[in-house]
């Protein structure tokens, strides 16, 4: 058995080594392709040319290996070939585009100065003008830009708590041009876009709204900061497809949200799932933030997972604060109040000036 | 540009059947072997093989594709390979292998005559001889065989009961001796394994340790029936391969038992996975039950639920019976009164004799 | 020491037994106030009550034990008394009051005649007339009365087949008037509301909408059948409660749809919470279905799966159906063809006549 | 009505004070029992006489409230009690008491000098001397200390490599003393503790054994360090009390590990928990580490995580380095490279001397 054997496999041996041969020289081939692509501003991936050379191959079989296999093994070479160009299907998006410089950072999607990781901060829901005013004198203080208060509350019962609705987008309007600090506020209802448009400067996706694609469409034909929170239990691939529904409509000041998964653990109320954020910021070109409030649903916690946040290489932090987070009207637990934020605010050091 | 593009594209599709000829070399070669295989009865997939091509393939890789990719591209041309000789990694097992009549059903397993579902009852823990008397004289008027306790109870916490140990085997032993029902209880320690053996008929796998490797390749070395349960977040396919680890040692009465999963609905304990029921039976050759009462952790639904697993085509059910569950020392939200175990029988209308 | 300790335990003991008599009492004044609010058809739960009962035992407590603590007793006793009477706060739930009979079972909502489980098929997305055509009179010839098809499909990438929108509606809504079928289709866009009415039946709010809350606001003020689904990473209390939206607005036309959560497992698309359907058939006054093509994403354990539904308590199936399945835009994997389809309801033996 | 009606409501507020007083008088009974059992250095917790205390209360029952109601009131009663006298069940645990100060911090667990994060590096497995051998000469190179390698492999299939075994423990032990590592490896049978303690400085327990508590007993009556790993679907809580089986044992020299949870992710091999790093630094006593190679699967993004393991607290980072990780026997994809290793030892800047 053995000498028959070992000729067999030495015969196969010699056949893998000229397949690589091969394979090497088609990916020369490859590469010079995408050499002239390169200078006339060709895509680089053809899925036309793709299934016309499975075609070509599958036409010309008449060996053993059915088809079917033959697909497979080629599909992956197809693969491997543009994973060697530096793309794949996936980074046929227009925000994996890595030469594509249109999108905005998020320093210059808010006008801010610096380097240093964004804050994003305010109470849960805009509740009244006095609450409203505390905080963002708090956020001035310490050099936050951004003031974020919820209109409009989805609301898991229809019996909670629902927003003040078009009355806190006024209040959060008056309160944010007092101030000086961009406003950012949910939405929820398609048809509300226009009004809201009238007094928010960045408009909130919430994680249940991920894949309302008409709303992502929508948003997507202004020209204003659109913010998308992942949904509570999207893959980062689905949330990078919902940014893309955004893209393809033009809208070029996309800011993306970590805002934790659903999983079986309860000592938090999500699972932040920290690993996402260095995996869109190497896939894609948008900015990405981190909730640190719905993440984690407590506050014991928030300081070490801000820092966290910041060092997986996160733009910026949202969170909530509250002058007097007991009495708040939703996610009382999660609210920071103001000595909290002063020493979350020192931990990080930020300074956004 | 079109010209020379046109020309790279020909090239490209010349070595494309190029490299499909070597593939129809190479698998009439593999089929050459596999025949000398068969002929010396030796196994065709050796995965040190495929390490040392892999190996040679790589060393003579002097072109532009990364290892990395080369890799990928000919681990796809192995698993072909297989996949032409009717085999994969899967397929193999000997538990899935349908041309295998040698594991046995649940009805021989237990000696049970009939085809009716098989039921398996008893209390969580063994907690004394009185009530299990009681546990095992219901069991018997209503015709069910198998009697169930945990005489080792793995608990969460170090400071819950943790079963009588082997006091609870020997009650557990004694009472089904004299109601000649057959034993079922767990096994903890691999150490316990011969004192157990005196005692027991039927060893439970919990599902924590589905994958105690060393367990399973222990009880694999038995002739007694062995119950498996899910761990409680595994795949199907760890599953099947952790049974597989038993059979490999040569023992043919494995019984299979889904338990629920964890994910993050709360409304039941676990969350019954009914699916893997005809997935496990359309795959493997052994039996499955379903243990309604660590799926659901509740038993108003036990009925409606134990009828469901029946239709999907469970071999048999598992249900906590305690004669007095409100004052049991562990499950006792899930453990059926006597009351309720008629009702459950008598909804199954189930006879084993 | 001893002789001490058993004295303070004996005490401990009579305090114990004071305090069971006096909630026997309590329970005995309780039942009377029911009654009272019976006979006036008044509310019994009644939270501002409780916030006063509460009130008044803190203001006169003056022992070791904190407010904190007592509260927490305070709060447990009135909610097993509330249960003791049949109810607690979520049975306050429109949908979830038993003594309402104003909902419509399945078989009013559609007009069906008998008992027999209510099947729902067609195409995951209606992609022409002619295939429409096909399945419509298989449907027929299976005693089947609800045709499914969408028209709007949302889908993870923006550039995935999206329907064929309102010429989509066209075709299901001249095919279901010619084959006399109720039509079902699924609103993506609250802006098609009053198109859709012109020609769709019966409307599905998708998983991705189950929280979308104005637009069950919406459907909830139209008096036609809507069908929710469950989201895919949804409690059921969350899917109770979002019924509870539509519900809230007036609509007694609500259907609900399990369609599998997800998880960890990878053999099935989802994986089908079969408890959800008894605890909602006990907990709530809607009927609920089984969407298997979603629930397992897989078509090859459609007939037990289906069975088990039915089984568990489920008042329908929902199943996808194509004429060829290979060539489906979308789900082709899950689709049943006519042969598929006809053993299905072979196996169901239903009539629907 | 109204006037029988708030007759029963005085009532009923009358046998609320009542209650209350009967609460009041028990919890000064119960601090007297505390006294004395303190000055007897008696635990105070005691579930049987819990137990006995419910039957007794439920013996006397004969009112109109069921059983199940009054045990939930009682056990209500019980817990604040416990709370009222500073204890509950989680906070009575060893490693979460936090005047003890007798468990090792990380760096007195391995005799390390400083306060930086600690590095645990080395391949998945041991394969051969010379592969080890220049492992730890990369670790010794960039200051680590603590060198790990499987002997004995847990594998999903039964097919797949399992690892050197006691020859695996040969090497490892060899190549550690010539370097002067500390040396760290997997136990998965209970049997090899004995030849296992010969050979390994350090003893892990890995995710699938987090719970094997007979294990976890027994490495609990040692004096050596073990690092216990978080199973893939554990709470944090079931972590916490799997640690807490080793603690009652007597072992101080516990070292927990954070290697991601199982969720429906699929771009990396788990989900990161990172919030649990400073749940366990707040509420135990214990050091622990993050495996990024087990929590992401892949090493593109392992610099951004270990940073952010270490700014949420984490007392080191475990990490598999193999000289040639295209070629390993396993996890070929997580592991990194030297190159990669160093730019990740800089890119920490971490001394351990």
């Amino acid at each position: 058995m053995n000498e028959n054997f070992l000729e067999l496999r030495n015969k196969i041996d010699k056949i893998n080594i000229d397949i690589l041969k091969l394979l090497n020289d088609r990916v020369e081939l490859v590469k010079e392709i995408s050499d002239i692509k390169d200078e006339f501003k060709v895509d680089f991936f053809d899925p036309i040319r793709e299934q016309e050379m499975l075609a070509m191959v599958l036409k010309h079989n008449s060996g053993l290996l059915p088809n079917e296999l033959v697909k497979e093994i080629f599909t992956v070479i197809f693969q491997t070939n543009l994973r060697f160009m530096g793309m794949n299907r996936e980074k046929k998006l227009i925000i994996t585009n890595k030469v594509d410089n249109s999108f905005k950072n998020i320093h210059q999607m808010f006008g801010i100065a610096g380097k240093e990781p964004v804050i994003i901060a305010g109470p849960c829901a805009v509740e009244n003008e006095e609450y409203l005013d505390k905080v963002a004198s708090l956020l001035t203080q310490n050099n936050v830009k951004l003031l974020r208060g919820g209109a409009y509350k989805p609301r898991t019962s229809p019996y909670d708590f629902q927003g003040l609705g078009k009355e806190g987008m006024k209040i959060l309007s008056k309160i944010g041009k007092k101030y000086n600090l961009v406003t950012v506020s949910e939405i929820v209802d398609i048809r509300d876009l226009d009004e809201m448009l009238k007094y928010i400067d960045v408009l909130q996706i919430g994680a249940r709204n991920m894949q309302n694609f008409e709303l992502l469409k929508e948003v997507g034909r202004l020209n204003i900061p659109v913010m998308l929170k992942r949904g509570m239990s999207a893959t980062i691939q689905e949330f990078i497809l919902a940014a893309e529904y955004i893209a393809v409509q033009g809208n070029r000041n996309i800011l993306l949200c970590e805002r934790g998964i659903r999983t079986f653990e309860t000592k938090t109320r999500n699972t932040l799932d920290i690993s996402s954020i260095p995996i869109i910021k190497k896939e894609t070109n948008l900015p990405i933030i981190v909730d640190i409030s719905h993440s984690l649903g407590r506050k014991d916690i928030a300081v070490p997972i801000a820092k966290a946040a910041v060092a997986a290489g996160a733009d910026g932090i949202m969170v909530e604060v509250h002058p007097q987070p007991e009495l708040a009207l939703s996610d009382s637990k999660q609210q920071l109040n103001p000595e909290e934020f002063k020493e979350l605010m020192h931990s990080l050091a930020v300074r956004n000036d």
